[in-house]
């Protein structure tokens, strides 16, 4: 049920974006377009990827769109000297939560890489941080981001 | 002075990456080789980037080597839809600190994207972050980073 991105699945995608920035409180952020996320996924410098889980009903046709997806690009620790993956969107849409497909995304992103797998979440959201917790990952101390940006 | 890592960096690189981990009493956690970074800055996979600063006497030769580096990767916020950087190390060396170095190197990242550049910082790291309190960086409030990982 987990593919990789297709084209057509931009639209939608940039939907669950949006999904996702709403239930974040954070919706006045959101400035992708569907160019932006066609070009970064499928255009010549292209860099970042995206794992889809759709919707499949009993016929095995596809249903009524996307269940949610995973948007993620590779990183490099020096300290390991190996890439890894920065999980920049987790996203399952409100009816279908509960499931497993959090679990099912991560899992599936693990087994892609031999080092780390990075994500942040919101310190308030703790359905997503019990899950994480479950699964084994851990928060990390004793840092702090910088960010620097004008836009 | 700026330019991008050669080949025949790698070695001081690497060195300049253990000089790191030490400063931040991280040294058991280093496992890097010069291979692997010689791959992940000119391999055939390639995706990191690398500016080093070199050490240029009044004759205009080159000197005792290099005096720090940035290393660096490309990151795609969801919300921007744009590409940024992720700056994994900033490194000068102890004999050429509080000369600009480090400024030099966040101004010169900072002009190549038009999108967020982020990096992390020790919390205990009083001296990095008035540098970057005063170039006007920001610290992120309100998330917390998760990892998962085995190795």
């Amino acid at each position: 049920m987990i593919r990789p991105a297709a084209e057509g699945d931009v639209p939608e995608i940039v939907a669950m974006i949006h999904e996702l920035a709403a239930f974040e409180n954070l919706s006045d952020h959101v400035k992708i377009t569907e160019e932006d996320l066609f070009s970064v996924l499928f255009g010549p410098e292209a860099m970042a990827f995206d794992f889809v889980i759709d919707e499949v009903g009993g016929d095995g046709q596809r249903g009524g769109g996307l269940v949610g997806h995973a948007l993620w690009y590779r990183t490099f620790s020096t300290f390991l000297g190996r890439t890894g993956i920065w999980l920049e969107d987790l996203y399952v849409r409100p009816e279908h939560r509960r499931q497993g497909y959090g679990s099912l995304l991560l899992a599936h992103l693990r087994g892609l890489t031999g080092g780390r797998l990075e994500w942040d979440v919101l310190e308030w959201n703790e359905p997503a941080i019990d899950l994480y917790q479950r699964l084994g990952a851990r928060p990390m101390a004793g840092w702090t981001r910088y960010r620097w940006f004008d836009g």
